[in-house]
């Protein structure tokens, strides 16, 4: 029998929480329900244990991971009635790069570090980064902050026998996904896009930033969907919501003689279960090329990531 | 400069207004709007010319063309605001095979006989198969009634080196084509549906004939489909949609963790605009393979097909 | 502090599983939600009790009715995890008409029978009137089979100094209540109504009825909206929905200078909520007369009502 | 015969665009499609004539009405193919208070000035209701600047003996409306409201205004659906809808026992034709008040108003 591959994760937000509640879901009912690889090299769903969590609030600090999930503003529903403590405690992360060191004594006994942290603090991936290399960790940065699509760090990890996965994890399913294949289908099938719009709604504290720092994401998106005609309105932060998010796709096109056809969708959907479905991939990935002796790229990763390495920083 | 694929029509209802309303657009416009193939064979898309035309019903016969195909019930829109007269008077069809070898000798000039009357009509169909055989024409079978699936007249096309299309046009765009293309999508980021249904409303006489007479199509739609979580609600005829069509689909799944994902889509489109997208590229197929010298199936017709040879009857 | 109204019911069915299960519900939260009526005539929501519960399944009969509503093919949801037994055990029905004393002796005790069969069967329905007019017990008829819009029935009831409400409840919340607004808003406004569908999709037992045999009811419901101009889709019998009823409707208007203005809805709504919602107030209107002497029509109940007395059978 | 209303506008955007060309369409076409009222006082669609415009943009300024409404960022669609000229001159309108007597002059021969200008600019309004005051003729404001609802300004409209209509048109048709129908709608049937968003979406010079300067409209937004359940998304400046507003609104709520209900509207509309129907009312209103002597506050525009005198300024 396979040893579980061991975690460390970094941010105790709602995907760290969307995927620690997963991985109890999964091992309690041994369901393969949303999951789109049953076994990665070898290692199943249910064979991922999080050994160790870091966070910088105050509510989640010293508190038993399977509590701290539900702290707020984190408002992923919880998944299973009784959630039993996972003996692992939230430790304090990274505040500044003195303590590396701190950080890389740490994750001893881990195979993976997910850095799984808000996007937008480049100094502070780069520090996790560091010590998951010092510690001989693999790390996984699912944030869009530039970590592996710089070719220093890949070498780096490379050099040290190490894996990197970056940047920036592409969600199992979301409003891009969906729009990106009805343009790519009428694309096939020889209509002509007209015009497009792609309205998100969300609730939470994610979306929230995104909403007020809106331009990078909001045009990475409109990449995303891969045409110039689509337009994006603005994000929509809806409290309500909590961690779901509702998107409203419109497409106008036009078929033989140029007569009109419309397509109007609305998704709606748990953001950060489309995060969790994938780290659950990049972890035994990471995990599995690290036993291999396989260090910096891992091409395998690649699909699931929205700025590999090769994409501009 | 490469002379134009000369097309016979049976049936003067709303796919043959559109093809033959297109064509004159496409002609009079240069524009390459919702055309999947530009050129087929060097074939552009006003390089196809109707040289006759055949239906039954009085109100038609011996009127040009371009007259007869906005003879109610027909009600696919104008797409011109002129349009000239085509010099081509509708003719009498077969009413029964006595009449085959007035037919074949109408035929005399063309290249192609696109056979696009109602679907249902089995002895009608083979007649003017047979019809086209004798005259050395190309034969599109564009129904759902078993002419090219069946291998005894693949051969006697074949033997005769004139080409034979079908059976049954699969629709440039539609609702199966969206809902199977949203069910592949869930399945290959591995979600896990939950169930879903699709709703098909529709103000032709076309869709008047299969509303009363529904097993058949609806059970075909759902193989297209591809899943049997998908339930069918029954067609509705809505008069006052004319030609065009609306679906509602619905898809619900689950994701990880067993948490809920739904898409809803709404999708309107001109039905005889997605039967002469596709008729377009049949006639150029036959008209090219014919010049070619090449009799019997054309595989580069199937994906153009719900039917093709190998199907069973 | 006021007495409870003692309600017998006939069928039980989806709406009668909504109806008795909400009446735990409210007494255990104390909660008003989606209650339209806080009191009655001094008779709170919780102020109901059932008595009696009559039904023909042989897998309901002899049952407790907190285990005889869950029995298939009701699809009712559960609303309370724990839902104590009624001490109400399920009496046979009546199958014919000389058992109407035997049914009049079981009232015993009640002040209310709310008749909530399926509907189309005239000759039952009658019977238990005649039982409750027998018994001296008010008589609530929700099912489309004229009973209280015969006048002969009315005067009798009255004479009797019996209530008696009916026929056929008008739902708290659907399809109808939303089209009907929907349009009286354009109206108001000024708008002009171009075209208008509605397409209901639902997967209790009572909508597969009506699937089958779908005249009257469409007709009515194409009356209850209130326009010659709205097409009604065959309704869709779609199991998985359970008993959930999907709609969608479209309006399609002019505006000023005749610019087109469109409405797209869909509702999702549980049926048997929008029955349970009506009856409890229709039973204590009748609880409430019957303490108060009054007999035959009750005129306050009319707008509850599809097919209040004045309308023709 | 009644004469017609002679009317001069101030702003030669989309509204008034939408209005004189509806002027022209009701004409010819004897049509009453979308409109509320045939008659206002004896006086039809057709009896009102534009007869004098102001406006400040060089590209309109001295050209004939019928293609200054034509000029961008206008873009409300072409309502008839051929628009003879109108014969009226764009002026140059107010830029300072200093041209209140050349505005007042340039009012000679009209009865009512439809001041349609942008929102937010105060003095502008008020510099104009003072030039209408001086040339007696009745005032009607349909921007959100105070006038009408400043008792100062009533008053002396009153003392002359001429009409004061404002603030703030109230569109006939659009996103609030249908909301607060919903919702009224849930109210009435004793639903319980348990969320509600709404989301924007235009392609208007007003509607980009709007967007880069939000609070105050959102906020009236909100206000006018009438909940403080209602999340309001931020609208969407999507240039090729052009003068098309396409609004999303959700509705959850519960029903008896708590059972969930919801409601999704996609509403398709032109913003200028909901302007429009509108002022051709309040138009009429204040012309016939004018000629019967009536001045100050009109009682019966209260209703197409969104800040009628007695509204906080």
């Amino acid at each position: 029998m396979i040893e579980s591959a061991k975690v460390a994760v970094v941010g105790v937000g709602n995907n760290t929480s969307a995927l620690v509640q997963g991985l109890h879901f999964y091992r309690r009912t041994g369901s393969l329900v949303g999951i789109r690889r049953p076994e990665v090299a070898g290692l199943g769903v249910g064979d991922v244990d999080v050994v160790a969590a870091f966070a910088v609030s105050e509510g989640k600090l010293g508190r038993d991971l399977h509590e701290a999930i539900f702290e707020p503003p984190n408002n992923f529903p919880r998944l299973d009635a009784d959630l039993p403590p996972s003996g692992v405690s939230v430790q304090r992360g990274l505040v500044d790069a003195t303590e590396v060191d701190r950080v890389a004594q740490a994750l001893k006994g881990a195979e993976v570090l997910l850095y799984s942290a808000p996007s937008g603090r480049l100094e502070t991936a780069r520090a996790y980064a560091e010590a998951a290399l010092r510690a001989g960790v693999a790390f996984v940065n699912t944030t869009s902050d530039g970590v592996a699509r710089d070719p220093s760090w890949v070498d780096r990890f490379e050099a040290a026998g190490v894996p990197l996965i970056g940047d920036d994890l592409a969600s199992q399913f979301g409003s891009s996904v969906v729009h990106h294949a009805l343009l790519r289908l009428l694309e096939e099938r020889g209509l002509t896009l007209v015009s497009s719009y792609q309205v998100n709604l969300g609730g939470t504290e994610d979306f929230r930033n995104l909403v007020e720092h809106p331009n990078t994401k909001q045009r990475s998106k409109a990449n995303a969907v891969g045409s110039d005609k689509v337009e994006m309105a603005p994000l929509g932060y809806l409290p309500h919501l909590g961690s779901q998010k509702i998107a409203h796709l419109n497409v106008e096109a036009q078929g033989w003689g140029g007569t009109a056809l419309s397509l109007d969708v609305r998704l709606k959907v748990h953001d950060p279960s489309g995060a969790a479905g994938v780290n659950i991939d990049l972890v035994r990935m990471a995990a599995a090329a690290l036993r291999a002796g396989r260090g910096g790229y891992l091409p395998e990763a690649a699909a699931l990531l929205k700025s590999p390495p090769g994409t501009p920083i």
